[in-house]
């Protein structure tokens, strides 16, 4: 069965014009829930909550999302200024996810051709997302076994960057399928990525489904895993990735390109050049979304902290263009680390 | 009020001498619940579920627990061979715990000299290792001060080397207590340390206590917050430090290490003399313990992964000499990542 975290549904709605389908990625690994959106209220809510994540499948809830705002506004009877107003809101759901914004902008100049059109235009940022994953994920997997040398890799990664993070296939895990479809990957070891546990939750969802050994561990484990020589390379996706290589991710991505840096082994960000953003210089220019520092503090209801202690949550880091060994997007793969920047791709 | 994890109580118990008080560790933060213990059976229960935890804390558990046998003998009327065994049973509630054997051993000559002079004995273990802890507070906050040059430092901790490891006053929380008694610690900012969390739970509730300015933050954004500079030190226990400076301690404390030398930072270990094993040439002597998966791959007794995804749970890591700044113990402080060596303490 292929998994499909984002979809337009046709005939889901009450009103024929069909939904938004989203896999509810907060119930899982116990329940696979799928919402329907017909709402922007109830989309700002889905990505604020992280019911959709991940950058690729924001880039598609971005996209899909103005097809929600324009059938709410002709329900509704919104001006074309509160539509553009509603827009907006999807647009800035998060803020460092650049793909969102991306998503939007890729269909917005269609409004005006009307909604059959902007969904049109929606489905297609969908289907070239899992286009692109896929060869990016042929890219980066032949340039692992060559740097590595080695005939069957054993893979660290950090939060989940899976089907489940884009519309399919994945990015960092679409890589892992790659070299397990070649015979070429032999365990994953998968950061549990605290708070919101997308690492046990989601990325060990993905690699059982599909019977891919793998062990998960706690984020702390990650300097020693790689350290002791238990893993060949890190493979991590991407929130957004600066001109000259800094990548931003989820937080702990960092603490893992220390260490792969000082193992001497690679650290390979896989990710749609949807990602890149060439206007952004560098990681400094990369605003760190901070979410509530309940997520530290608490977990499913239970608080693990005295009442009194403060949670201090940043959601992302920044990996330094030197820890960065190769950044593989499906237009082409840069080496920051070796002073590759990635306006080349572009030649 | 002086927060004591572990003391002997001569108005507690129902026959006149008193009992072993210990603070339940396993109910914290939620609740501060006292258990004074009377019976080898009780004291040996409370070491395996560790209600009372931590290297130097066993040490006290250990020489404390033999006035409970002893007591207990009397009630009992148990001969001279009943209880050699039951303080054998105490010895070796967790037989990894070094210091717990220790403990016992430290006060069993005095047997024949009577319950009296045990009990001496046994606080004196307790009074000497918070004396420890003082003195080596004070000249890790010398060392910190004169390093950074800074008047008030923002440190960053992992685990908890508080009180509730020691007998009082703590060793890296110790640290923390002399910079904030001169006035010169402006926050802390403390690892969660999954998998069981000892920073948030009992960090976090000591530092919240002694009205001490804290947040709690995920393992994974140890690296971003030391590398945005955010903090000017970190500051951890040890489990055991081999001769030539290299650590071992929680998991995850190696991540730290390398952050902090990566932002030129200090990482200062705080650890009584008796953590030194001279023995243990280098890190790669240490054996590393690897605890049940379940603990990974549950969040209080909730599970987090699919049910066929195994945790991977190693409980320590070794930070190698050349990112650990300083040791500091009762009897000098060393420069490990300047190429001192711990040996050249004893001169």
């Amino acid at each position: 069965m292929t998994l499909h975290t984002i979809t337009w549904d046709d005939a889901a709605g009450t009103d024929g014009r069909g939904a938004l389908r989203l896999l509810d990625q907060t119930r899982l690994p116990d329940h696979t829930e799928v919402l329907d959106v017909v709402t922007v209220d109830a989309l700002v809510a889905a990505i604020e909550r992280l019911a959709v994540r991940g950058a690729p499948a924001l880039g598609v809830a971005g996209a899909m999302g103005v097809v929600v705002a324009m059938d709410e506004a002709e329900r509704e009877g919104w001006d074309a200024a509160r539509l553009d107003a509603e827009i907006d809101r999807v647009r800035l759901a998060r803020p460092t996810a650049v793909n969102l914004a991306w998503g939007v902008d890729a269909v917005r100049p269609l409004v005006g051709a009307g909604r059959d059109a902007v969904l049109a235009a929606a489905r297609q940022v969908a289907a070239d997302d899992e286009s692109a994953n896929r060869e990016l994920s042929r890219r980066a997997a032949d340039w692992l076994l060559e740097r590595t040398g080695r005939d069957r890799l054993r893979v660290l990664t950090h939060c989940n960057a899976g089907t489940l993070a884009t519309s399919a296939w994945g990015t960092a895990l679409g890589v892992v399928r790659e070299l397990h479809a070649r015979g070429a990957l032999e365990i994953v070891y998968a950061d549990e990525t605290r708070p919101l546990l997308q690492g046990a939750r989601l990325t060990a969802w993905e690699l059982a489904r599909e019977g891919i050994e793998h062990r998960v561990q706690v984020d702390g484990a990650a300097a020693s895993t790689v350290l002791r020589g238990l893993v060949d390379c890190a493979v991590v996706g991407a929130d957004r990735i600066a001109a000259n290589g800094d990548v931003a991710n989820k937080i702990g991505t960092l603490g893992v390109g220390l260490a792969c840096r000082e193992a001497g082994i690679p650290l390979l960000v896989a990710a749609p050049w949807s990602t890149v953003d060439l206007a952004t210089p560098d990681g400094d220019a990369i605003e760190i979304e901070e979410r509530s520092g309940d997520e530290v503090t608490g977990w499913q209801g239970t608080r693990t902290t005295p009442v009194d202690s403060p949670g201090y949550n940043p959601a992302f880091d920044v990996t330094p263009a030197r820890f960065v060994a190769a950044v593989a997007t499906e237009r082409g793969l840069v080496e920051p680390a070796a002073g590759g920047t990635m306006g080349e791709v572009l030649g």
